[in-house]
């Protein structure tokens, strides 16, 4: 076993603190990972806080992990100590179900393992990424390309594959015109990838105040949807709306600026229900839909993609002392846009 | 100008009378069509009702018309006199638009002109089916095929088109797994376009009452929806749900019989708002849409698909004088599955 230093949660809301809890020894598939930088996710502040319940305590959050092998198992071939890795938001799945078999583990019908607050298929509880080493079964782990600096890649394993996947399988591309909801921690991920995959690129935004960040970020145009001619400007204009945002929204005032055929896409959860009219979705034969992170082939693509465009977020370093403040800023939405643990500072 | 004797409502909810009207004189690309049969579609009620308001009236409703060609213009090449032909929902659309020129008139970006309770780009008001002639630019006509009656013909071209064109646009066929909501006018030809299509088909309805005709239909599974068992035992089934019904569903519910990437579609709209939880979307990348009718061209596909494979929907036929009668049999849902009027009643 090896003994490592994490931030841990004894309880729903309780602040950080620094413990030490073992990782099992390798087995001949896993990889242990030295972290060097571990992004906080919105998620983790809802996890922590056990807002959607059934919280697992105490809790290691993080599943935006970038960090160099440190040892491998007997039968790891793929990566070597020294390589430079990232794990996401999942660290197992059945691998024989044909989603896992077509490269999507996230849908996973034997349910996927996740990074952290989950339990591996034998019991034991998983903690995440707030945490000096982890332990990952290869197949979950993914090469971060030379290109791209440690601190800048990890919030790529959650926001990156989380915006990336749904522009790719809603074939985003040259000609397709594309809506950004929200310039946060997705959004201003979104707004890049859009733009390097070839769309007109729109950011909606409640309020003008991110208008030059969004447009450096990659939008063509910006607009604040609390202007009241945005809707009537925009009527009927895109190929796929990107909703970043976890609030409720107008779903129908949305629905009417796509396309026939247009798609929104949700990546965000509120946890109250939305509302639409069906007539709004009848009369362009338009969808609604969701879309859950990414596939674990793709989140490959993604980095590489993300490398080659010189795509990275907008980050802010902190060190582990500082987590609990974070939480409390990202809540008034106070970061531009990602902040990343500095695992150094956690000993 | 033809005269011609129309049924016709002389304000919302007002009974039919017997009256006469005029279609215009042909223009070189217009049919002149003796109308033999004439179906009674839901939204002929609602709009007969004034139930979704800016109802023009008097109003001749009537859009699944089957007759023969009675005079053509000087430029109509495609059909001549004696022609057995069709009038779906639709009689006129800008022809230019992107929608137009790929054959989606029904999303044309003008506004389609409709077959009743419409007006022409001109002004002139529409009135449809209940009536013993109509005239219609020959872009707007299609053949009906020998091997099909002229009165079952008429309700394909709204409710056969309506459930043929959603099933053609999700790509089902072989391996694919649909389930209808509905056994009535639309659903009952759901189910047979489901089945010819090479599908796995499941009925599913309110109660047990209409399994024999489901499975007749073509369903190959039969589940009532009041069973507590049902949406356990069909979880993650489909890659499609085809939503015939018009009232409000428990939308996370049927999102969770949806296979990842599944897609519910409504072809009816409830006046009221549906609700859904964005989770259940994301959790399997699945989708709620919607689908408006059909293109030309793709009626034409559909008719000539429903001839080849025997599917006729289950008609009553019924005298001019029995419109009032029938409308309150199918609120009552008392028809079994289309009410068609036999034109040469009405003198």
């Amino acid at each position: 076993m090896v003994q490592t230093r994490v931030l841990s949660a004894s309880h729903a809301k309780a602040p950080f603190e620094k413990t030490t809890i073992e990782r099992r020894e390798l087995r001949p598939h896993d990889i242990l990972i030295d972290i060097k930088f571990s992004g906080i996710c919105h998620s983790d502040i809802h996890s922590a806080y056990d807002e959607w319940g059934g919280g697992i305590f105490p809790m290691v959050p993080g599943h935006e992990i970038a960090g160099i092998v440190e040892a491998v198992g007997s039968d790891v071939t793929k990566f070597a100590v020294g390589d430079r890795v990232g794990v996401g938001c999942f660290v197992d799945s059945c691998g024989e179900c044909e989603y896992c078999q077509r490269g999507d583990e996230q849908y996973c019908t034997k349910g996927v393992v996740q990074t952290y607050n989950s339990r591996e298929y034998d019991g034991t509880p998983t903690y995440g990424g707030y945490s000096q080493k982890i332990v990952v079964t290869d197949r979950f782990v993914v090469s971060i390309p030379d290109k791209l600096e440690m601190d800048v890649a990890s919030p790529l394993l959650c926001a990156g594959i989380t915006t990336y996947s749904p522009l790719k399988h809603w074939n985003i591309g040259p000609g397709k015109k594309v809506a950004v909801i929200g310039v946060g921690g997705l959004g201003h991920l979104a707004l890049q990838f859009a733009r390097a995959l070839g769309a007109e690129v729109t950011a909606l935004s409640r309020s003008a105040s991110k208008k030059d960040e969004a447009l450096e970020l990659g939008a063509h145009h910006y607009y604040s949807t609390e202007e009241a001619d945005t809707f009537k400007e925009l009527a009927g204009q895109f190929d796929l709306i990107l909703n970043t945002v976890s609030a409720n929204l107008n779903v129908d005032a949305y629905l009417s600026l796509l396309r026939v055929d247009g798609t929104l896409v949700n990546v965000g959860a509120p946890a109250e229900a939305d509302q639409y009219h069906v007539f709004s979705l009848i009369m362009g034969r338009r969808s609604i839909a969701g879309s859950l992170v990414g596939g674990i082939a793709e989140t490959q693509e993604m980095l590489d993609f993300a490398a080659e465009h010189g795509i990275a977020p907008k980050i802010e370093v902190i060190h582990a002392h500082q987590v609990d403040e974070a939480y409390e800023r990202v809540l008034k939405s106070d970061v531009r846009y990602r902040f990343v643990i500095d695992i150094a500072t956690l000993d």
